[in-house]
């Protein structure tokens, strides 16, 4: 009881932080979510202090994560993911393999042994699909060529960094690489991904009539609800990011006939609850430890590293759709996030790297979420592109006017 | 990670069993919270135990009752509670007094010395309000006379129970009773409410006007949301129920002239949220700590206390609306859920009674709020009340014919 009380104070701090947070940002012109990452960072540990990543807000952070890439998924026929797929394909595997090379040589350059610095290498690798959809979304532009290539590298390189990780931990643990079980591992991932999309999508188009028949208003959301927390575990059973299932579960869901209404009744929940995941992501930087010529020198090649390393994989990868629509995607693919992180947490745990370059990794991966989006923003701003086909925010396009009686 | 994970696998559990749940209890024409209570405690540790009840889970839950008693509040417009303020007092009051008096006595007949038998009884006194407001609220009634009554009760009910439950701790412990502190608690108590609900209705009826040129249509929903978490955390601080804050939060907010776009938009929050709520409350049953004769004839004869003299209280209280609106406020008072439950844990956990006594209340809050919302639906749908003054779910009040494109 006590404690709940306790959690429901940083609740609220968070949700009220993050409405200022992205208040400031617009204001200067910034996308939301850089507002709610910096603010996080603010009323974190490091700074104010006035929440404390726990579980519970965890969990809720993880959930908003879950909605929003759902909400994306929702927006993204997969009609239109297979038309840029081989771009797709490209950028994920180009945006890999170059951040991963030049990370290793960096990481061996400043002290550890080939292994570990295979494992510093493995945070540099994956995109947080979460940060840039958010800005993609913000901007309303889902349905450009550019953002669905983005889209569909951030599934690609997901499951490239997962058996990334897979590989460095066994040659970190000396263990003998055993290429069978880490090929059987990636067709497992990539089976689930294929036929996911493909069966549930099918299934979906002929199926969704039995949806119209629901009295209630909000059934058919209920049931795509079922379908994408469902779906977000079932993904991380397959050794995914619980997002990956949830984009997929939104995919299949736009196949219905509901799309419009879903789209709508999604923006309240994304209202709620997306704000936990930015904050959180921003409360986790450990400044302290940052406090040193040493740490901000290293922090700072790390940045510049995943900076350029991950710009120059995808636009390697996009080049096909012009030299412009190649710089968005790579910028898109910039922000690190959640896997940054995660990586940084398994190799500190695991006795790989001490505190230092775990916070260093950790201020990496913030600092690529809050440096590509504003870039991103302006891109796509002043782009050339198709900006006609954008469908604008999901909010505005589907209740115009809506604002005032 | 992992253990995000595990909760992760919880939550859709929770949520997809909520709607089998709620379905299989529209089918046989109950309430959802009552298919959802009991498919809780189905999937819960005492049955299934595919679900535990967790800190994390807690926090979604109370969120989930946190938002639905926002939403009651949407619906209630503080002229209308003042018109039935009287009344509400009425059955605030002898709805407490009845219950524990009686609860005092039958605590003494089996067994406890007076000051444990007062602790138990304790646990006889409160209403839950989430309940009751959410049957109401599924039947579309929130407006009836009876309804407000009901609710007005619920709140006044919290401050009694909140101030017995002050007392019950200090006599229990031997400690003298500070009737001064005491008083002061009550005081500001009640202060809190008097004040948040008067001066917040009369500055949002006044300066709603700003909420107009916001142009994101989820500005609103946002300001409101900042309001109902930061009451919901501040009503703690005067030793009242969450929810009472996020009740009043819901009252000023009816003010505003976004109120219909504000009900509309709460429904995908309600829909997604308050099923972790009801299916955690069914989880809390400890069937294994009931199967004796000794332990189902004490539920038996519990329950069956705490129906009828919170029935009679609240019969009594609400004499002047009528023998058969006085019955519905009556049923309408007998859900106990959360408070009992709050209670039977202090109890056990301060040794004033054991396992056995505290199985029993847990499982009678439950009973009540899974006896009472049927009986309430029959007295709701057949009353010959003011019927054509409800106003529908807000849902489909708001948006005539969605279901299909």
């Amino acid at each position: 009881m006590a404690h709940t009380t306790a959690i429901l104070l940083e609740v609220f701090i968070i949700f009220a932080a993050a409405q200022v947070g992205g208040t400031i940002a617009r204001w200067i012109r910034l996308p939301d979510v850089v507002g709610q990452i910096v603010i996080g960072c603010i009323i974190g540990p490091s700074v104010l202090g006035w929440i404390t990543p726990s579980e519970p807000l965890e969990v809720l952070s993880e959930i908003g994560v879950v909605l929003l890439l759902f909400a994306v998924g929702l927006e993204t026929r997969l009609e239109d993911v297979k038309r840029v797929g081989g771009s797709a394909f490209a950028v994920g595997v180009i945006g890999v393999i170059v951040p991963f090379v030049c990370g290793t040589f960096w990481a061996h350059s400043i002290g550890p042994d080939w292994p570990r610095s295979l494992f510093v290498a493995a945070a540099f690798v994956a995109t947080s699909a979460g940060i840039t959809a958010s800005v993609l979304k913000e901007l309303g532009v889902l349905r450009r060529t550019e953002s669905r290539v983005i889209l569909g590298a951030a599934v690609i390189d997901d499951i490239l960094a997962m058996l990334l990780l897979g590989v460095v931990v066994a040659i970190q643990a000396g263990g003998s690489l055993r290429v069978g079980r880490l090929l059987a591992v990636a067709a497992e991932a990539i089976g689930f991904v294929l036929v996911v999309g493909w069966l549930g999508t099918l299934l979906m188009r002929r199926g969704s009539k039995w949806l119209d028949r629901a009295r209630n208003p909000m059934s058919p959301l209920l049931a795509v609800l079922v379908l994408c927390l469902g779906l977000a575990w079932v993904a991380t059973r397959f050794g995914l990011a619980a997002i990956i299932g949830a984009f997929l579960a939104g995919m299949i869901a736009s196949e219905t006939r509901q799309r419009v209404q879903l789209e709508e009744q999604m923006q309240p929940l994304l209202a709620l609850l997306t704000p936990f995941f930015f904050v959180l992501t921003g409360a986790k930087v450990e400044l302290a430890k940052l406090a040193s010529g040493e740490a901000l020198w290293l922090l700072l090649i790390a940045t510049l590293l995943a900076l350029v390393t991950k710009l120059v994989g995808g636009w390697l990868g996009a080049l096909r759709l012009g030299p412009r629509s190649a710089l968005m995607v790579g910028v898109g693919m910039i922000p690190r996030g959640e896997v940054g992180i995660v990586v940084a947490a398994l190799g500190l745990s695991a006795g790989v790297f001490g505190d230092l370059i775990y916070a260093v990794i950790i201020a990496m991966s913030l600092l690529t979420s809050i440096i590509a989006p504003p870039f991103l923003a302006m891109l796509l701003k002043t782009g050339t592109g198709d900006r006609g086909s954008g469908i604008g925010n999901g909010v505005e396009k589907a209740r115009p006017g809506s604002g005032a009686p």
